[in-house]
């Protein structure tokens, strides 16, 4: 079983791409997958979590810490790097199992002598304020060595710099540096400590205070080490960022390098028991979902319910670590089948940011929430009016990402609902969820306008996925999110009525919501929702089909200038009916349980030709459908181009100069949506679960664990068999139907069905 | 007093503009100011109303027919031109008090002799058919000269050709080309006979049946003249053009020259007697509002119902020959106030054309009556979705003037209550006024929402005058004048209800309306209307007060490219406060009565430095109001923006490629309101005459006449006496206000009131 990403030998072009391919992270903090050598120009980045900065100039985003881990080595007062030596071999690879960065390097000197540099990273997930290092050193002559490790302060920043004031300690042979951001004042520190495997060396702290040299006396062939123990703390989570760090620091020396290992692997190989799926008899499939699976682990707030999963992980500060509706949509099914306590914590996140969403709808004179289409770490919206620039005449172009993207609140909603479904737990709408959604479907009484010719509530005005196409009418997905919204709302009326009467009467008052109750019952029997049309699809919005029809090659044609923008206000695409991405058919993929297989299969016949796939959010869906209605040579394909993009880098890495790349949240957690809810078929319906397999040819078998409602069961699936396994801690009998067969199942319970898979 | 336009010298930088501006015409074609050796190449044009013809292109527009007056002369065999000869003096002038256009070049040969070319042509408003030319030769030599005069068929179109073929007959010694249109088949003819002024000629007819050589041995001093009579015939009014033309033209022959000037200088006559605006102490003002009027006359349909006036008059194709809400708002006063027939014309024209307007709604899915926004002879919209081209990429740009200005069936029905407030001819209602009332209504109903948590209907999605901001919500201007439709459309109710009991009866039977009369009413109740804001400002639509606000000359800073288009979807202005043309300030002219002097006022003040009157449709508007309110030096300004620019030409004559000059009938019309309503204080409250005039400080005095409800009124106002003078035929009393003053009037009354401009 592969769980290595490799790479060997060294190209400069690479330098961008492997950053993110070889990230580490624990959700406190993510730190690039850079070599100890690299400065800012390499895009070098320990990015935080929860703390966000605007400089000043209305760009939030999130805020990186000083590097603590740079080191460079000289010899005969040149230094060694790979940007500038003489390389004899270079590896660098990342263990997913348990989340460990190496390097080796084997320098040739001017003298053509062979000095090799390993090194091992990781981010701990035992104790999140904690990233070590284990620096070597092997020559192959006796030599006098320099090696300058360092707390680098010259920061990557998209929008920096972040810190008003930086203030440097050195205690107990600890250096620390604690820094103010700019906007709001948040407090960091980092702290670093060293220890050397042995005396050969002097150890100097350089007056900058960030700074220690060593020099070492290296002999032939044995190894010289040194341990660098770094900690980061936020006063997120810290009250006294100075002590906390330097406290932690210490302890870490304490407890020394490989104690840390092994407490961290213990973790991730608990982590792993609860999230592995694996594929037997395609390698690259195999590495693909367990790497998808290692991004999210790496990104996800396992610590707090302050945020969710920024749109590129904690890869950088791209998208301004912005969280979008792609939290709920792709990633959240991840979490609550395998770990709903992180589950809850991306939906308390929502929750906990109710404010912002009622601010912003405030601010455009709507009732309600109104959830921001960029999310930060206060829940107000991060998104400006313009976002991106007219390649032709260089000025920048509205766009209505911010206002119009009303869907964000039904996603916002759906996943409380997914939550809820999945785990069970209904205390969440009195922990906030039922204000949540009441807000939210307050907020679509608000913004609908009801049609009296023909007694329907609609939805004017609004952009959806298919950003291509802004500001239109009845776009299928919204109509049908909102529909899901007012359901939700009106389950939850009911729910908290019956259940807890008190509750009830105390939301409703709290928030003045006694005839909201009429206008989202009445909406809810009223609104429109498009339905197929004679050929069975379904009009991704109104006029949709008047637009012209007409390939994506042939409109690849009319684009006269590379990097055009396609979408809205006047890009090629915005008049035609080519798409950006999924919208109907995410929409089908979400509400499976309303529409016909046939109605799946001719919208999929009818999209998929016209979708541009101009984003990352895209191909799974496709392969999710593909899978679902038996396509699962298309669906395979799709699941690929999903689950392989961070480790191939098959995307784009610059907007004209801004940086976009990073890794791909969304398409990670469709990529295990795609094997998992795809192919491997698993479908709550109810309070029962479906299991309709569909294994693409390649695969000999595909096994998962899933927990729904505390209930947790492994599944094999091969060709022919499926396995179910029931945990032995299960309280419940759950049924369960595998094609046309139910069953029920118990603990420790192990059901053994055999099947025919016959394709489309 | 100066009726005449001059042009001396030549300059071929004025070819363009002198075609428009010489122009003569008499409602059934114009014949544009070319000098006889012009052709296409020059613009040449005899336009066609009511005929129209798309080559199959989708293109349709106003049908040119074969220019009958082309006439050249050589003497030596070396043709005698304007554009290659050695010219001595030229000059070209019209007489707007009865429509004669003549030309006047000396020629200077090669052997420097002086040939003197002279013309006169007349559009007879006495018989439509009609087109009369002399043309004279005077030499300072004796000497042969060659005339060579035919119908060209070389026709200018802008999207032609529009014949699928021609026949030609030679007849009686007249000359006759027939010609059937490509896409209806339409016939049209024209026939000449010429009479030469003695016999020193020879006539021969040449081979090609159009062209006409005369050989004159011209004598020294004594001019040798012919007299071409011209007759165009079209099959709307024809039974058999060709035999219709050849009899007309024989008559016309047998008349002469002198008797056919005369009856058209009678007809002439009287028609000023309905139409003079006089202005005393400012000529150049004088001039204009008499040529603004003069143009307005020779494009007006006196003779049919079938179409109202162009965007360009009959001065050419440009605009496509489309009929646009500039009749309805900015030319329909002049004519219901001096000559009721041709406003009712105009009324009919959009009755008669009331299936278009069906079949238009239709097709966007709406019910009852959208009138076009560019109408032509069939009443069907004659607009495409792509519009302009972006001056970046060359593409064309899609534009939704088309699709979203729902005004215009505000506009109709505003026409027709213009029609019957000021003519008293409520049978229009009875004779298809009523449906057009009632079937817009129906539309606006469908087209509107409600928005239940306002209770109010709102209209989203429009574009109005202020083209920069299309697809915009609640267009103060849509509102109101949705607002005026549904308030005719509850009078009309009530009124045949009452009055004609059954015919009420019939016609909501035919329009199955019985449940749109409560849809209307509720309407009319509670649709939205934006009301001034703390400032007193109105809103131009949802959201504009949150645009950009900045200069005019600010925007143009940003301006990249020469003629780059400033408005949807992307030019400068779209995200500002910079708009296209007056908008809240026309509703505010149109519903005087509604607002207060403050009002108008603070709204005055606010829109216009922020106005760029990118039409010519815009600064008529601002003096109507500035003369309103008291802001007379402004409204003097605007005024004469309005009232010179077909005189001095101060408008764009190409866009890219595209001719688009010609008159501007609005900016005419527009004209005629700032001086008669806005300094002649004309104003109809019910049924009495409010005059509330306010002159220019140069104006000495001011005199017009008009009729309300077939009473007619001369007025004359100079700064301190107002004298108005009733009719002798009139049968009813009026009631006056004249400022603070209240009378009444009966035939033959003059009274005579002092009174007092203070100013603003």
């Amino acid at each position: 079983m592969n769980w290595n990403i490799e790479e060997e030998g060294y190209d400069k072009k690479n330098i961008e791409f492997f950053g993110s391919k070889f990230c580490i992270g624990n959700g406190y903090y993510g730190y690039r997958g850079s070599l100890e050598e690299y400065t800012k120009e390499q895009l070098t980045a320990c990015t935080l979590s929860e703390i966000y900065d605007d400089k000043g100039n209305g760009w939030r985003e999130l805020v990186n810490v000083q590097n603590p881990l740079y080191t460079v080595i000289k010899y005969k007062n040149t230094p060694l790097t790979v940007l500038e030596s003489q390389i004899k071999s270079h590896k660098q690879s990342l263990n997913i199992k348990n989340g460990v960065h190496t390097r080796c390097t084997e320098f040739i000197t001017s003298d053509n002598k062979i000095i090799t540099v390993e090194s091992q990273k990781i981010a701990s997930i035992d104790n999140k304020n904690l990233l070590v290092m284990k620096y070597c050193i092997t020559a192959n002559e006796d030599m006098d060595i320099e090696i300058t490790t360092k707390i680098d302060e010259d920061i990557w920043d998209i929008n920096g710099p972040h810190f008003s004031k930086s203030e440097k300690y050195y205690n107990q042979d600890i250096l620390t540096v604690k820094s103010i951001t700019i906007e709001k004042g948040n407090a960091v520190a980092v702290s670093t400590r060293i220890k050397c495997s042995d005396d050969r060396c002097s150890v100097a702290t350089c007056e900058d205070n960030l700074s220690r040299k060593i020099l070492v006396k290296v002999q032939k062939g044995i190894p010289f080490y040194f341990d660098k123990f770094a900690v980061i703390c936020k006063d997120t989570d810290c009250r006294n960022v100075c002590n906390d760090s330097i406290r932690i620091c210490q302890d870490a020396y304490e407890q020394g390098f490989d104690n840390l290992i092994k407490n961290n692997n213990e973790k991730w190989a608990k982590r792993w028991d609860k999230f592995d799926v694996n594929i037997e008899g395609d390698d690259l499939a195999a590495l693909s979902i367990r790497y998808s699976i290692y991004l999210l682990l790496i990104s996800a707030p396992f610590h707090t319910d302050k945020v969710a999963i920024p749109a590129r992980g904690l890869s950088g500060q791209v998208y301004k670590g912005a969280m979008f509706w792609d939290t709920e949509i792709y990633m959240l099914q991840l979490f609550a089948y395998s770990y709903p306590d992180v589950a809850k914590n991306l939906v308390m996140y929502r929750i906990n940011n109710l404010q912002g969403a009622l601010k912003k709808a405030k601010e455009y004179g709507y009732d309600g929430a109104f959830y921001p289409w960029e999310s930060q770490e206060t829940g107000e919206e991060g998104c400006t009016h313009y976002n991106l620039v007219d390649i032709f005449t260089g000025r920048k172009m509205r766009t209505y990402f911010r206002d119009k993207q009303i869907h964000i609140s039904a996603d916002v909603v759906y996943g409380i609902k997914t939550y809820m479904d999945i785990t069970g737990d209904k205390d969440i709408l009195l922990e906030g969820g039922a204000e949540v959604i009441l807000e939210c479907a307050r907020f679509f009484y608000s913004y609908s306008y009801y049609k009296k010719s023909k007694n329907r509530y609609e939805l004017l005005d609004v952009t959806c996925a298919d950003e291509y196409h802004e500001r239109v009418n009845n776009n299928a997905y919204t109509n049908y999110m909102v529909k899901i919204t007012l359901e939700c709302a009106v389950y939850t009326l009911t729910y908290l009525e019956k259940n807890y009467p008190d509750e009830y009467l105390h939301i409703i008052d709290k928030l003045n919501y006694e005839d909201d109750i009429r206008h989202i019952r009445e909406m809810n029997d009223l609104l429109y929702l498009p339905i197929p049309n004679e050929d069975g699809i379904i009009e991704q919005f109104d006029g949709y089909f008047k637009q012209e029809d007409l390939s994506i090659d042939e409109l690849y044609k009319r684009i006269i200038k590379p990097n055009e923008y396609l979408g809205s206000p006047v890009g090629l695409a915005v008049n035609t009916q080519v798409i950006k991405q999924a919208d109907v058919i995410l929409m089908l993929t979400i509400l499976r349980d309303r529409f016909s297989r046939e109605i799946k299969h001719d919208n999929w016949e009818y999209y998929e030709p016209r979708t541009e796939h101009g984003s990352s959010l895209s191909a799974c869906v496709y392969a999710l459908l593909a899978a679902e209605i038996g396509k699962v040579d298309w669906a395979y394909k799709y699941f690929m181009k999903t689950g392989t993009i961070d480790l191939q880098g098959a995307y784009k890495l610059y907007l004209g100069d801004l940086y976009i790349g990073g890794t791909h949240p969304a398409a990670n957690g469709g990529t295990w949506q795609v094997a998992v809810l795809g192919f491997g078929g698993l479908h709550l319906k109810g309070d029962s679960v479906e299991l309709t397999p569909r294994l693409p040819e390649k695969w000999n078998s595909l096994s998962y664990k899933f927990t729904v409602k505390n209930n947790t069961f492994s599944v094999n699936i091969d060709k022919r068999q499926i396995i179910i396994e029931a945990d032995k801690n299960n309280k419940n009998v759950i049924d369960f139907q595998v094609y046309e067969k139910q069953f029920s199942c118990e603990a420790n319970e192990i059901k053994k069905i055999n099947y025919e898979f016959k394709g489309e």
